[in-house]
């Protein structure tokens, strides 16, 4: 269960309203790496867990916070569209170009269909959707999946503080760049606990038995391209951090099969084949069956 | 520039036609982490790499393995599909029990779309998408990202497996867990080495200025669920994998700030708001105007 | 700020698992009138209030008890998904028709993506997307959207009520069915709250000048199709609901206008147009420009 | 069947060429509320209506005309873009600020794309899609969607309005707007109809037995937030709009129940669960079956 | 403007309800090449059209045919379920494997959501998409993929014809594989004639300079595989289609360029750089700006 | 096997950055039928073909060379971003309408999300989809839709080309206008070779038995609206492109049906019907179930 306080875990009250700035802001509620999309994560990921305790606790516990910072941006971005322009024809632009320049840069929807408010969409208006979230059941797939969301979720609001002066912005941005540095290490850490607990390891899935793969290209680094560099790295020699191989390093393929001939499906899916005659076009019979009878 | 070669690098040809196994190997084409992913998402790290030499090698280098995978994927899945059945109404259904099985686990635009052909969609028939992928332009983040998506890869992989006992796929699937199990080890390997040199650092991205976040909030766990085991993980004390602080545990947040009023966007936009005869509906103009003039 | 409680609202575990129920239970999840989009779409109204009091309380009262309902249907699809079968190519269908079923029955992604997992997607496995929901501003507007909202989501319940015997999804059903009714009700209140407060009035919005609109066809029913039943209803004859006029029928249009000629861009967008020689082909200059020269 | 005339229902020609407002109007073109879910919403509603007569000839009578507002929009906008610049890059921008101003505010596709024609989008470029619309077999529950529809609707084109003083726009949006009067109208009135008749009630579907609904909980206000003013509303106390009960107020959950343990799917799935050596690494075999050997 | 008759063009009444077939008809509704796409495609074609008469009314005449083609494959789609089976859990098709067979193969949207009506998706359940349609301006290019899209529709239709032996079903789709035989010798003829006028020509468009393309490589055949066979077609030797050239066939580029330098943008984007020091960390400035100080 | 080279097919170097340009050639990268989606096409149609040699070689052998523009392009795109500005609020585009006008021209995305850097997304931001490919197994339809895919191809590039006079993209664009002349011509003489020799022919597909089309309406045009020139085509008299017929021309239907009765699907499902009480809402039993009892 969920219960709501009408407070917000910090300030979100710009110094001024700009609709630029809010439809930048988006990026940051409803975009792939947005807050939506790493609160929705870690829910399902605790309402799918298998193990109870501090894993799922620990899933709980930042998600919980998460839709609470859903909410700070929804209403930052109200804020900031607060005098957005209502008269926004070529004519206005015309007349003005501090206008026609927030004319641009604004989102239009935010006027047209929100009426000034925040909207569950990106920076360039896509919709917020499901296939943004990772919840796989594998915990140290999904931590790791959650470490990357929050680095892609702190390099964006580290950008976007960089695109305004506004005071009462960059305290909310500072704040949440502070609560990703947080997230970041906790989810490494809950990384590196899995593995020192022997509850999942490298490769994931650690229990698929290494004896059905195909274990010879298992540490091959295949090179498919001309880089000159490409065996420098420490991913072309040496241990692996599985420890498990070792990695060596080729040119191209080490194995090669020939190209399965061309499938023959059903003529009546009427695709082109090499025999076009296959049905008989006055009584729509496979020819092969003609013969039968 | 792109070269192709009309041979494989590993057999894919299946013991016998599967309709069924086809859309489920479908994920591993067209889903969120199929080859269409990975291949695409290493191809725009790497176009849009800012260093040249090992790192951008290495994505050239695997991305370019990865489009071959896509289209030993595509392959197999038109030679599973090779019988699917072309009579497919209740009646059918109705005669023959395992009929009426193929039409419900196959996916029906296999034939009525592709004329028994592979398709850019995952194993529910959604298309592949743009945002799929992660291209940040922050190698440590998207390496991140990387090992993730190889992790969420061989799992998936791993799971179809178990849902086959023909050996031809079988096969294939050994194989390509075992390329995903050298990629998870390589994205590993790769981002430590951008540690090792300095290059990038925890919390990504690194060279933000640390000043410039709320740091008394960057390493306190603030629990917003009531779970009893939160506290018991490495994410609640002891030094950070960032090396720049340690964790502190704490329930529920530790700052708050009143919510603020709600917004009085501009009436034209005819939100509801508390003073709802704001605009004179005679003349169409607001009331506070009206009285300027 | 939301804070979460590891309770749930009601009791969500069903009596056995059955993983085509669970395929049908993500309608109510993650569906266009799924909880998810209920939540949000409080949550958003909410957000972009601007009156304080009441009418925003309500929708933060209501949108959090929703944020639960979302927890316990993914929670109660989880524990729906713990016997999903792995074993799922042809052959196992062939076998055992039972299985063929379920095979066909449920989500493959259910078992290959979030293994055996809740997941943010309709019950055709479409991703929720953030256009599933309404938040204009316009309290009356918006409230006649979450009315209709309650009303498809206690419509599918029911359904779906009805292609279960599970005693514990039918509980759960019945408790998610009880607060349909209470939240249909409530809106509906709310609404006419709205209209008796005089805050909001029929046509929505109410303070659009109505002298700014064409008022001859604002009460004109205008029937394009031919059927000889159209006139008997209310709507077409009698006083209207908003109060401000008179209905009358009409067979078609009563108003017309000849279609406009044809467009003319400019040329270098090199669409068909009737002077297809006006680029002079070895220069690329327009030739009514050439003729300037 | 439709018969089309080449005709309007009326004027649709602007003032001037207007590329920045071409885009917004696309929103009332192609938007989540705007024609062609409109039309399609009617259209689909009588293809699945379940009885003839009045209401489905109401369904088909204003779908049709719908159809024509499509073509009047997408007439009015080919006409808005008939001077929408083609040069346009930065340094065009550079020259010309009011060049910049349309470059930023119009739809880049609307030149790309279409030639400078309208497009089946929103005024973000989001393509329009099927789940826009509603068409549930139900009629209270249909009805009242479309009064929704035709709120929003009015509501987008009196923003749009404001947003543009041409005069031939201006005349159709008074247009557009007054039979969108008129349609809220009709659906408030036809709403009204199915009550008065019997043939639908609140609470939607009304012949769904009250018996199988948790009656308890069906009139309670649970309020999950903590607003002070929420219960002051008529949708806390009094009598409740289906006439079937009456509203009582609280203070979050009446009733709880705890969380069931977490599931425990098939190992082979490789979920994270507390005994991870569940499966053989060796052999692959579920050791539970191992030990049944 | 367009006028609905309550009659179709053709019967639509299936022998018997099918609710298996009714979702593969969803195809031919509302799939990438269903009677919507089709009917949309015509209509803005037309109203985005650069010239009256002919060609203008070719679109409008075919287009306001294929509207009602939407309305008898919705209506044969609902009567297709009008028997679609309520009970669906894993219990029922325990029981019965008819039932479980129809059960998978249904889409389970059309009971949920839909009450036994037809939906705007595909035989997937993907939402009809506006990107599905192609109104360019180019008369020439839109006629080819007119063409296109009665090729593919009448293939799928034809598809179709063969999983089914309703009579009723097999009349309709009869009915509709004729008509698509026209209008694919339509568009053939009609692109033809645009030819055969000089109204457009190839290449398209035929009215872009040739002086300003690369000439040289205008009629190479690079074959970037190594197919033997690859140069035996027309496509590789003697004259061009478009009469301006001779092919010439080539293994592989005869043009390359070295890869540019990898790009360095503004450090404050945090991308992974050669200079990862570029920002002082404490300040926040960018290094080469703090030595101009 | 795809095998990569660190080169490029073309110089696709630009003479400066251009932010707002880079947003356009987005459309020729990640757009409906930008080079993505071409390579995509023709990589499914190889990989579904069913007849080994020429054709399937063609199909790979064009294919990989577009592999390779998606490379040039996103390069290109990448080095147009090079200066992308970062300060991008109101009050910066106040203080500089060039920088306004940026800010409103570029995709905010490619600095917030990509850093700089190219993206699979059209020029409005939509991310790139599986369903803009078409690949049907049936080749003429199939090339059909590859002359169309160059032609919108070849015409989206000329546009742009006169959106900017930057001398380095102009070059790539006369390099890819000359291969998309190249490949319209041969997938022209490709359809025509198919018909040559053949394999496939009009109506496609060319082997479904005439004899069961409703071949009466096989060549009649019936024109639904009421264009005087709709006649005049040589699609409305005269033989018909396929050989097989003539052409005719008529006035709207000239076949009709009357509408069937509305369904009535099980009460269950709470569509609204003529006999709404059917249910017991007592018992939840259907009336007419009850009398059996």
């Amino acid at each position: 269960m969920f219960f709501h306080k009408q407070e917000l875990q910090f300030t979100a009250t710009p110094a001024k309203p700009d609709a630029i700035l809010a439809r930048r802001m988006q990026e940051l509620l409803g975009g792939q790496y947005g807050e939506i999309t790493i609160a929705m994560q870690y829910g399902f990921q605790a309402w799918n867990a298998h193990i109870p305790g501090k894993y799922r606790d620990l899933l709980y516990g930042i998600g919980s916070e998460e839709f609470g910072h859903v909410e700070m941006l929804a209403i930052m971005i109200a804020q900031l569209l607060e005098k957005a322009p209502v008269e926004q024809s070529e004519e206005a632009a015309k007349s003005d170009p501090v206008l026609g320049a927030i004319i641009g840069g604004m989102d239009v929807q935010h006027a047209i269909v929100a009426g000034a408010g925040a909207r569950p969409v990106d920076s360039n208006g896509n919709p917020w959707q499901g296939s943004y979230i990772t919840a796989s059941g594998n915990l140290l797939a999904d931590f790791t999946a959650n470490a990357n969301g929050e680095m892609q979720g702190r390099l964006q609001a580290a950008r976007i503080y960089n695109m305004t002066d506004d005071k009462g912005v960059r305290e909310l941005l500072s704040f949440l760049i502070a609560r990703d540095t947080m997230h970041q290490n906790q989810w490494t850490a809950a990384a590196a606990e899995l593995r020192a607990e022997g509850v999942e390891d490298l490769p994931v899935p650690s229990n698929f038995p290494l004896g059905q793969e195909q274990r010879e290209v298992s540490y091959q680094y295949l090179n498919f391209s001309d880089g000159a560099a490409a065996k420098d790295g420490s991913w072309a020699s040496g241990p692996t951090p599985d420890g498990k191989g070792e990695f060596s390093y080729h040119d191209g393929p080490t194995t090669s099969s020939p190209m399965p001939p061309p499938t023959q499906p059903d003529p009546r899916l009427f695709g082109t084949d090499p025999k076009p005659n296959l049905i008989d076009k006055a009584s729509g019979v496979i020819k092969d069956k003609l013969s039968d009878k």
